[in-house]
């Protein structure tokens, strides 16, 4: 079977965690379901305040009782100028006339509060917590771990690895370039730490104890095995579930995933001022055309929140962020309840009886 | 064991192929030590001669009874102007000037003859011939296939590697990402082609029947059975060889090899006028201040020799091409006999004994 240092860590079935993919994707019914298939299934809290999270927490307890995670932001010191602001609103002013837009949003906040949302977590006693972008305070780390909960920080170079098991991490989400979606990249520039799965996994796993999740391209049991030989002890899938039933995706982002090839995805800093891996829209093109600074996430994430928000409900996708990997042709309409037991027996067909190493 | 579709096609023992890799780095002692060693050893021969290519041939005949295959740049139709060449030559004499050189070379021809390379290939019945950059001609094609000799081209994406199919090719290397040297993009523009080895794998292998050659960020027995598990026949490693003892590759070019991490390097136009991926340099960062169009290759190539031959007369590594892939931390000088039995032993114990499928 494919029990692994990760499954017994986290008391799980089978060693595939789906990604806390933020923005809607991963509703209370995925996240159970997932879990409930012998995943972990993970909500993406990255953008909710701390109601939102709070009730989502409650919804997926309600519908499982195995466990899951919730994965957030951790906390950044940004720096911009208001005259950085000021440029790239009059460059999305000419995207909002064209999405009939009236005026630029009047912004309030960038960002839900990092302390607020962790708060749900420790009071819900939450069983996994996920992190990327950096690591959290020490304390926020010590509080978590005091009272139990399993936590796993993102790493996108051995260096940043090295980091997280230095901060007390109880695994670590290795992340190659494939992956969709943003970059956890925090300690370099992210286009330094494009490094593929296939090279990043096992020099990660040379200089860490703890366990490692390979992420990064990896959509069936093919990827599931290629990673525990790569040294991985489980694997974290994100485009794989953007496209299933329980994805709370838009239906034009579920079929522009479905519908595209392995070469359709690019890293941009348009949509959220942070790299990411996405497909390309006529949004990103246009965004080329910009040359001065694009403020740092989270600002520019909040600067084009209303244009993502007009095209969503026009059902025009190519002014939506499309994250997604380069596992494109792989992406299927299934539930998450038969990708996780296909991924399984595809895996275990692979080699036919194989001795997992990492118990 | 480790018998393969490939391993059967080319009768050798190991599913493991030494990259062609041009340049100086295949020595016939390199070539034959890795065929020798049960695996593919290759001619990296883009930039030889005939008569050197011939020399090279009947070198590895007399060391090694066993398989091995020479590998070729495929002719490609390319359009520039004089004036592009004219204003890259001046930027180039900037760098010129702080190398010592004296005059812009005069360039007699931008490449040697493909045609004349084949008829080695030919006349010295060669067991194996693989190429990049795109597809020979039908002719050349079937004249080789016709004299028994294997066939293998270059994928960088599914559609290539279908073209290829469709062109006889009997097996396909699928470049990933990670991959060191020159992208064998030929179908699409080569940054729109850089899916990592974990993505690309088996995506290719849905849609090919030949046996696949995986690549890019592979150095050791994990990535081989890694790339098995993805479905691949055979893994082709390059930057593993780069290092090993019999390598031809320039001392500091080792050393920097040896020396470097898994986010040193880069894709590049600036060497060649084709998309390769190195360690970053100062000639990388100086070239990023040229705003001009940068010649292709192999125009680029012949431009640059110059600056990349004094570079290596003068021990200065920061002029000189350091292609390598992003496995650097996995990089070792081991012998190329000890390179294959190692991955080949390790490989066999990851999961313990397996059964492949792929037979």
């Amino acid at each position: 079977m494919l029990n692994t240092k990760f499954t017994k860590l986290t008391n799980i079935q089978y060693p595939i965690v789906q990604a806390g993919m933020a923005g809607g994707i991963t509703t209370p019914e995925l996240v159970a379901a997932v879990s409930n298939a012998g995943g972990l299934g993970t909500i993406g809290a990255g953008y909710m305040t701390a109601d939102q999270l709070r009730s989502a927490i409650r919804s997926v307890k309600q519908m499982t009782e195995h466990s899951f995670g919730v994965n957030l932001f951790a906390p950044q010191e940004i720096a911009f100028s208001e005259d950085d602001v000021q440029r790239m609103n009059e460059h999305l002013d000419h995207i909002r006339v064209q999405l009939g837009i009236e005026q630029s949003p009047l912004i309030k906040k960038y960002a839900e509060s990092f302390d607020d949302q962790i708060q749900v977590i420790l009071d819900e006693r939450v069983p996994v917590f996920s992190f990327t972008f950096g690591i959290p305070s020490s304390d926020v780390l010590k509080q978590l771990k005091h009272q139990g909960t399993i936590v796993i920080g993102k790493a996108t170079t051995v260096n940043e690895a090295i980091q997280l098991e230095a901060a007390g991490v109880d695994a670590i989400v290795v992340q190659g370039s494939e992956s969709g979606g943003h970059r956890g990249t925090f300690l370099t520039d992210a286009s330094d730490a494009l490094i593929g799965t296939m090279a990043l996994v096992p020099q990660v796993v040379d200089h860490v104890s703890v366990p490692v999740i390979a992420s990064g391209g990896i959509m069936d049991g093919r990827g599931l095995i290629a990673s525990l030989a790569l040294g991985a002890s489980a694997v974290q899938m994100g485009t794989a579930f953007v496209t299933c039933a329980e994805s709370g995706a838009h239906k034009l982002y579920k079929e522009s995933v479905l519908g595209n090839q392995e070469d359709a995805t690019e890293i941009t800093f348009a949509y959220s001022g942070k790299a990411a891996r996405g497909i390309r829209t006529k949004f990103t093109q246009a965004m080329k055309d910009y040359h001065g600074d694009v403020p740092p996430y989270p600002v520019q994430n909040a600067l084009t929140r209303d244009i993502r928000q007009a095209a969503a409900k026009q059902n025009n996708p190519e002014y939506m962020s499309l994250w997604a990997g380069q596992g494109l042709r792989l992406a299927t309409n299934r539930t998450a309840n038969t990708i996780i037991h296909e991924c399984v027996q595809q895996a275990l067909g692979v080699f036919g009886n194989i001795t997992l190493l990492d118990k």
